[in-house]
């Protein structure tokens, strides 16, 4: 397996949808997964719709699809993020790197989509580290990419997207796959702890979208261009 | 006392400095303050003699430079920030409008500029609030604008800065602050706590410097035009 393939845990929604249409409209291959694999097959099928049927998207259930590719995104909402992880526990493979994108939001206990929870392991990304298997490398990305835009494949993303994880070389791994998102750019975020800023930055980017009424992202200025 | 001039407590602190150098350059009225008068009175004759003798600067004690101004920014290192602010705290009027600058950066405590320490109140600014008197608006702001950028005249400083407080008055009325800054655009950040997120941005815009050699700073992407 090399890594012009991904698999996405939690395929079918919002985030993970939107991430599985921008690679495989950039021509990689995609394996969407899904507790249901019925579910993930009509996500793929409704993303040949979108692309045409060379887009070379799969659905599967989750088990099924995090064997098809080195990097394996999770992309379910942070109350199902443990679980998720548990239960898929012993199918990831030593060398994996692993995408966290969750954020933990008060929404997740009935409170604010502003506001975010102290987890005892610092970060959600951290969180995730501590379940999944010592073998795999956590990174935490794509917190602070909006959604809904990633899903219009007429509107840029127009946006620079964090990478925290303790590997560099598992960091430098999401480079591509962030470049072949529409005018997204890569940042290396440094260690995975860094992830706690990133998540707290989505609550305050929802607070932004609610006064401005957008769908805001975030950019870094001052890096030098080609780095 | 109309809304033309500020007062700058640590005003010859580099981040002081900068925001006195770049409102004299665009003609307010500011009034540089210091534990010693003679320190303030120098930073001000330094900022005129880069800016010529028309740039109505001043320098002050503390005590007295913040009875100049409707507007008091507090720039000073967060390890005195308690300190400072206590020392001053019978001179504040009500009504003023008083911006807190701080980050919790564990550098204060001997640790890493690219941490924050976790603050009994949630952020430096909240604390901030709870020592100053009740009858001042606290807000947060120019925590991630670059500061060796604002003392470099003839670089643009090409960030957003986001303005956190409970008041929504007293947020605004820092937009015409912030716009008097060569290319930064005022951010509604929402409330205090929102301090926060970004007080931590700091710290993770810090690492980025080191492994950019840059100076950083933030933008926000979506925003519409004329907001």
């Amino acid at each position: 397996m090399a890594d012009d393939s991904i698999a996405i845990v939690g395929g079918t929604g919002d985030l993970g949808y939107g991430l599985a249409l921008r690679w495989a409209k950039a021509g990689r291959d995609v394996y969407i997964g899904s507790r249901v694999a019925l579910r993930a097959e009509e996500a793929a099928k409704k993303i040949r719709g979108q692309l045409g049927e060379h887009a070379r998207v799969t659905g599967l259930a989750n088990e099924e699809a995090i064997h098809r590719a080195w990097i394996v995104v999770i992309a379910v909402p942070f109350s199902a993020q443990i679980s998720t992880i548990t239960s898929l526990k012993e199918k990831f493979q030593t060398g994996q790197t692993v995408v966290d994108c969750t954020v933990p939001l008060e929404a997740a206990v009935g409170g604010a989509a502003t506001r975010t929870l102290n987890l005892w392991a610092g970060s959600a990304a951290e969180q995730a580290a501590r379940y999944l298997p010592p073998a795999v490398h956590t990174v935490a990305v794509f917190q602070n990419v909006p959604a809904p835009i990633l899903q219009e494949l007429d509107h840029d993303v127009d946006c620079d997207v964090f990478v925290c994880g303790d590997n560099p070389e598992a960091r430098a791994r999401m480079k591509p796959w962030i470049e072949a998102i529409s005018n997204c750019r890569y940042i290396d975020g440094g260690k995975l702890e860094n992830a706690r800023v990133v998540e707290a930055l989505t609550a305050f980017l929802i607070g932004i979208n609610r006064r401005y009424k957008t769908h805001s992202g975030i950019r870094v200025t001052g890096i030098p261009a080609g780095t």
